[in-house]
């Protein structure tokens, strides 16, 4: 039953699993298609791509797949900044450079972000299946196009309040983000002082207040997180730390080996790479910008400038001046195939679901 | 099974249920008795009492319950600060006395933590069936007393290496707090960046490197919680915030009010009111203080010097001056006696595993 609920048939899928739309590079077609093909929802993290390259992308996994799969895109505006500012940070970047043993460049560095809408006309144009997104609530005009294009809906939302809008909005299914989830925090109702609400409490307080499919992430990394993802009431997880070391995942070998050594407490919440807050294994980049934290600009203007810098850092596999976004159970990840790791979550789902069966069944109390 | 499991074993209780030892009056012997005669574990949180009122108290809880009861201390250090930091503080204090209408009185306040070895001393002289703490681990000279004297320890870590070293320092059982815990941290190991391991990404990775029964606490507040932590691998479960609204509970009738009313992003992380770290509902003494951060003196001191402000908060029923403890999911607390509290809990595991039960059972796939 846990692989046939609401969630599995909206999306199409056997499991429901979804693997997180993560931008940036790890969601190559090959890994969307491997998850999707192994029975859960592959999503393309398509934020920084531009629309030709989401094209290009989609139809890499189509060739892939003849499975549902979901496109990821964040809902972003851009942002200012005064010159001084951006000449500010610059210099501040600038300290870095004998680091990583070359100069950056800012010339011809575009500060603006990827044009959402443009990227949505693809989505559309592309009939993507699912399409999930993040940072807020794309316009009514567009939600209402998705959904005449027959695509699902999938929402982010890290409180009640983001959840109960997101349904007002009418998505088909919300993500609801806990703490311990790594990368950007999807938060669009600010509330700057809280550091985000952790899974176990978000979930049971989101599945009372919204009618949709509550879709768990923060912190899954394994059947255990599964099965406790079901017993708070969600209908299915998302999980993003636990495929970033899969084979497929793009991201660089020594971010994923980082991944894999990250103790419990080593990662945290920066807004020094891109001027959003988002989550990933301390490094020295984020000790030093803890100085200038008044001089980070606000996303995507930090993003594109620290752009030079993560470029270097990846090329001389410099982990300490690369975004190394994970949630906090990074420990529990493996190197695998995709299609592994997700055979090995629904195993252990089983098993966990056997010990949870046998406690029940050995119980004293009458059974309803 | 679920209620025959090691903890219970070694705890001699029926449900691996524990009422967590928070200090500042909440923990009544009533509360503690009516927890441990429901079946679970009652804690009397006597970290702020002196060492005769643990005496009282634990007398009190043994005239309302025969069955097993625990005591729970802060393991504190006497900090110091010198006199111009004190001074400067109480004037800092002292601009709310307009708002609570009457004035601070800083004398006769001792800056001094109760001595944590006396309290112990009452610990062992009583034959207090299980001892927890937080905050550090106790000298070996006591651990060893408490061992000779039949008291199961329990100990508190937020993150593994705090769990390694209370293993390594021979506790019985270890409950792992994550984020989403209202009150006090339990941090001992620092890493003042990181604001806390949500529950879901501790228990799984905690479970994975102690041999010892975890205890899950953080976010748990019913049936839902309870059987999450169960699939993460916890033996059992500390709740707080579940037990501030029982009837038993001491707190102010405003505080807990204030607990049912708050919404799941509305609680934060401050020092303000003690100087460590602990998670309570956001009101206007919190967000005044953020301006004077690097002013707040080390814990025990800082909570000895908001004393007179908390004291005068309570007396007037002003929760904007109260140190309003709470966790991240507070909205699902219930007003109830402590009896029924455990109750419903017990009931609604039932219900958890049964669902998942139902879902094991009409899996497709070949059980083990």
């Amino acid at each position: 039953m846990w692989e046939t609920n609401t969630l599995v048939n909206l999306l199409g899928i056997k499991y429901p699993i979804i693997q997180a739309g993560m931008a940036g590079g790890a969601t190559t077609p090959e890994l969307v298609a491997a998850v999707s093909n192994a029975g859960g929802l592959g999503t393309l993290g398509a934020g920084y791509l531009s629309p030709h390259a989401i094209r290009e992308a989609v139809r890499e996994i189509r060739r892939l797949t003849d499975k549902p799969f979901a496109v990821n895109l964040m809902v972003t505006e851009p942002a200012s900044a005064d010159r001084d500012a951006i000449d500010k940070m610059q210099g501040i970047l600038k300290r870095f450079e004998k680091d990583l043993g070359e100069p950056f460049s800012f010339e011809n560095l575009s500060l603006d972000p990827q044009p959402f809408e443009e990227q949505l006309e693809i989505v559309l144009d592309e009939k993507v299946p699912v399409f999930s997104f993040t940072f807020g609530i794309p316009k009514p005009f567009w939600l209402e196009k998705l959904k005449a294009n027959g695509t699902v809906i999938i929402g982010t939302a890290t409180n009640v309040q983001e959840g109960l809008a997101l349904e007002r909005a009418g998505v088909n299914a919300i993500v609801a983000q806990g703490s311990e989830a790594g990368g950007h925090r999807g938060t669009f109702f600010k509330n700057a002082e809280n550091e985000g609400i952790g899974t176990m409490a978000l979930i049971p307080q989101m599945v009372d207040r919204v009618k949709l499919p509550v879709i768990a992430s923060g912190g899954i990394m394994d059947g255990r997180g599964v099965v406790a993802s079901l017993a708070l009431g969600a209908a299915g997880v998302q999980m993003g730390t636990a495929f970033l070391t899969s084979e497929e995942s793009g991201i660089h070998p020594v971010y994923k080996e980082a991944i894999r050594k990250a103790r419990d407490d080593q990662t945290v919440m920066t807004k020094a790479f891109s001027g959003k807050k988002a989550r990933g294994i301390e490094n020295q980049y984020i000790r030093v910008m803890r100085d200038f934290e008044a001089d980070i600009l606000p996303y995507p203007i930090q993003n594109a400038l620290t752009k030079p810098l993560r470029n270097a850092a990846k090329k001389h596999g410099n982990k300490e001046y690369m975004s190394l976004w994970a949630g906090q159970a990074a420990s529990l990840s493996q190197n695998a195939p995709a299609k592994q790791i997700v055979e090995n979550v629904v195993r252990d789902v089983e098993r966990v679901l056997g010990i949870l069966s046998a406690m029940h069944a050995s119980s004293h109390l009458p059974k309803a």
